[in-house]
């Protein structure tokens, strides 16, 4: 057994950007304790050896003070420290100075020889138009909810969404495999029911089932949601982690669009001083983990989300970043049909519109209420 | 196929307490809304079905101020939306919510039924100690860092720490299986340093290497680490999950016990007015997840966490929780042997001190240092 090559730096780094709130005159000690915490964790006057100082420890990059009581803080780590992994990139990124107040996660950059190992999403938006022959307009998405309707009444809904005319029909992201859905038997039976209104239209329309569910047992349910006719998955990284859907998308048998859900990933963003930063972690981090569309709470629903950080998210969907693919930003979270103009002006046509419960408030004839939909999406 | 039987309720409910801040008058619709989006996420007034209503959404135990402007909030969660899977309880306790500004889950507490379904910790504070052969004494843990060193030079390393006296030498928890410290090779060598150790002082020691990585890597490096000899795991749920933690636990050809690390957590607890609780999240979905030892930053390291919040993990880590065995806290980042007294204070014995780059600063006799710590620890 040979030991390891001493740990020399190829001069790369990976670049990340953050906010540190606080006195100006700290800011330069606690950049570097940013470089010592995520990379060697370990006192630095007490590591004499070059090739650790040069080819581990991050170094500070640059330093400038954005207002007030918050600069930007730019701090390079050797991309050796980071090896080939997401989840030790996210580490070496963010892992320690989590728990550190007043440091925020902005973005970040990834030398080429990194960013190449990471194939990101397999669809994003082109492959998605492509596969919905949708070239330029808004992309219609709805979900099949509310839970607690067994599989054959969500099949139905799923009939009536797809007849409507929608693109894309997701499970509600709270559906998984419980005793009154069982998961087999509500992927089989709204599968069939999309593919039989697919028939009828002649019109694309994929149907994604929610595979989030225990470690051992969501690489099942993605094989068996493809086998079913799935024409897509739903996955929230939050619940399962970022690399279990990275997983995924680098699965060549599964091979169809994955769409992000944002279930528990809200305690990154809601605190403006901390966390990590809306386009990075629904755009860059979601586009590095293999999403094709990010779901997140636009403004105007019924969350907080501000305008300028729901532009964050849409501009990191599409923001250049080595050879990995733009993704669809898909805002909802209590969106209407009434909005949709508003919503178009500020995303433009590239996006999935994502409308859930409002659809079912224009009486009991929802396909009528998807072609309303649609009239409004691609007018 | 027979189609799924409706969601009665079996009455039997998951309590989550919330701590919402904000304006006591409009605490009642808050509290309301967080059982529609928790399970339902549909317009309420829509449903008419009783099933749905009653065994489905959310409902309002109790509503209490707690001080001007934070209300104390109990939400009962009917069991069957639950299921019986990790994720989907961590998505029915704070899913959609987490992106709620001015909510905080302060703790949970699982029907019989439920809890009964997870396994916990296989070790916990008693079965570790049933391994070290230490009934009632701190256990002394440590860390092989910094990273830089390679596979050989860490296992000298840690035969010096095994030679003086400690109980637990865990990896670094940023050591992955980077170009210059391959995870096998440094496996192999430290663990047979530790033998080796073993066999000269005649003492249990534990070496636990980090196998926090990729989703499709995780399993192979856990079980190559108990085959090479390893006495426990290191995991990041923060970085992977926390089902895939779970996972482990659950597998009984590994049984060894499990430290979980808070990389990447301190977001959910970093801000007083949202997130997750301390005790929440280091304690309660920690030994769900099956973690056997809770590692988080102590009051008075290089981390900001308060006693209050310290006192919170300690306490989470202990409390009944029907057959789930209590875990040990760890408490550590940037610990000293001059602590020492004073952590005892306040965590009292049952704890695992952990001291990693403060036994370096005693001067090159490592093996000397490690028995300060342990008759410090131990007096």
């Amino acid at each position: 057994m040979s030991d390891s090559p001493s740990p020399t730096s190829s001069g790369e780094l990976v670049r990340a950007v953050y906010h540190l709130s606080g006195p100006e005159g700290e800011i330069p000690r606690r950049a570097r304790d940013i470089c010592v915490e995520q990379t060697v964790e370990f006192p630095e006057e007490l590591i004499a050896r070059q090739d650790i100082r040069e080819g581990i420890i991050g170094r500070v990059v640059s330093i400038e003070p954005v207002r007030p009581e918050l600069s930007e803080v730019t701090i390079g780590y050797p991309v050796g420290v980071v090896g080939t992994e997401l989840p030790q990139l996210l580490n070496v990124l963010f892992g320690n100075i989590s728990l550190q107040p007043g440091i925020r996660l902005m973005g970040f950059d990834l030398p080429r020889s990194l960013a190449d190992g990471f194939r990101g999403p397999r669809f994003g938006r082109r492959g998605i138009r492509a596969l919905l022959g949708a070239p330029t307009r808004p992309i219609l998405g709805t979900a099949i909810k509310p839970m607690g309707l067994s599989p054959r009444e969500l099949a139905d809904l799923a009939t009536d969404l797809a007849l409507g005319g929608m693109d894309v029909i997701k499970d509600d992201h709270g559906l998984v495999d419980q005793a009154f859905c069982r998961f087999d038997e509500r992927v089989a039976r709204v599968a069939e029911a999309v593919a039989r209104a697919r028939s009828t239209t002649g019109r694309p329309c994929l149907y994604l089932p929610n595979v989030t569910g225990p470690s051992d047992e969501i690489e099942r349910r993605a094989r068996a949601a493809v086998d079913a006719g799935a024409g897509g998955l739903v996955v929230s990284p939050g619940l399962v982690g970022f690399d279990a859907m990275r997983r995924m998308a680098d699965d060549a048998d599964l091979a169809v669009p994955i769409f992000s859900h944002p279930a528990l990933l809200g305690s990154f963003t809601v605190s403006p001083r901390q966390g990590i930063a809306h386009g990075a972690l629904y755009g860059q981090i979601n586009r590095l983990a293999g999403a094709d569309a990010c779901i997140f709470p636009s403004f105007g629903g019924r969350f907080a989300f501000t305008e300028d950080e729901c532009r964050g998210i849409a501009e990191a969907t599409r923001a250049p970043m080595g050879r990995i693919e733009s993704i669809f930003p898909v805002p909802a979270g209590g969106m209407s049909l009434d909005r949709i103009p508003e919503l178009r002006r500020f995303y433009g046509d590239d996006v999935i519109l994502l409308i859930g419960g409002d659809l079912h408030r224009g009486g009991p004839d929802l396909v009528e209420s998807c072609r309303s939909f649609g009239r409004r999406a691609c007018d």
